[in-house]
């Protein structure tokens, strides 16, 4: 499996591990991983924490040119904050565990210009549906629907 | 003058007066202010805390509905970051101090059924025509220009 996938899914397992949403994500640059996250609405109380969001904190400031040469990986579809991320730092490739349980504004990143790949993995699958079955309100709080 | 886009420009002079980039915001609830923040990149070294972002976060974790009936202030359009996390939380209407320094996906947004009004307010655009002379480079970072 490609390791920076098998990263973020890492990450999703230590949200998972803190009763969090099982979401990672790594931020890839120049072949190595730059900085990684995971959803924190649970452990942080935040409403701003998905993981794409606390992969690029954690990353720290980096140049404009540094991220036009990166890769952001993430276990699930990017919601619109995050796309919205992805496309203020011109992010140009992201890669997507699966878009089965949530997906995002995936042709908006297309048509901006993101080179947008789906890895229909089925462990991402596996830990949404397990994770949405037993918390549908929260999930629902995650992606702002009533 | 409206007094939720006065404590938008109070919370960009908050962070003009820590060194930071003067950008501010404030969401707005049935009538209150429930959340209010300042872009913080230079003073926490972050990535993601544009103001209308930490704005979001100061809120703290608010129900879909909430959210729905909220209206988010910010001094300056709304970067794709927080256009996004708008459009997330179903936020449905969005009042601008200014879009003459920079323009968000305006139009994407209100195709998404949002209700964004562009104030052109003096204060705002003095605030970051001064913040964008002095501090070019830092500018070009927070909106990922190289």
């Amino acid at each position: 499996m490609d390791p920076f996938l098998a990263a973020a899914i890492e990450e999703a397992r230590l949200g998972l591990a803190e009763e969090g949403i099982p979401i990672g994500s790594v931020l890839v640059l120049d072949g190595a991983i730059v900085g990684r996250g995971h959803n924190r609405r649970v452990q942080r109380g935040s409403a701003i924490l998905h993981a794409e969001m606390d992969c690029l904190e954690n990353a720290g400031r980096l140049s404009p040119a540094q991220y036009h040469r990166a890769t952001l990986y993430s276990t699930l579809s990017p919601c619109d904050m995050c796309s919205g991320a992805a496309l203020l730092y011109g992010i140009p490739r992201v890669i997507v565990g699966e878009n089965r349980t949530f997906q995002g504004p995936e042709d908006y990143l297309r048509r901006r210009g993101i080179d947008l790949e789906i890895r229909d993995d089925a462990e991402c699958v596996a830990l949404m549906e397990a994770f949405i079955a037993a918390s549908p309100e929260l999930w629902n709080e995650d992606i702002g629907q009533e």
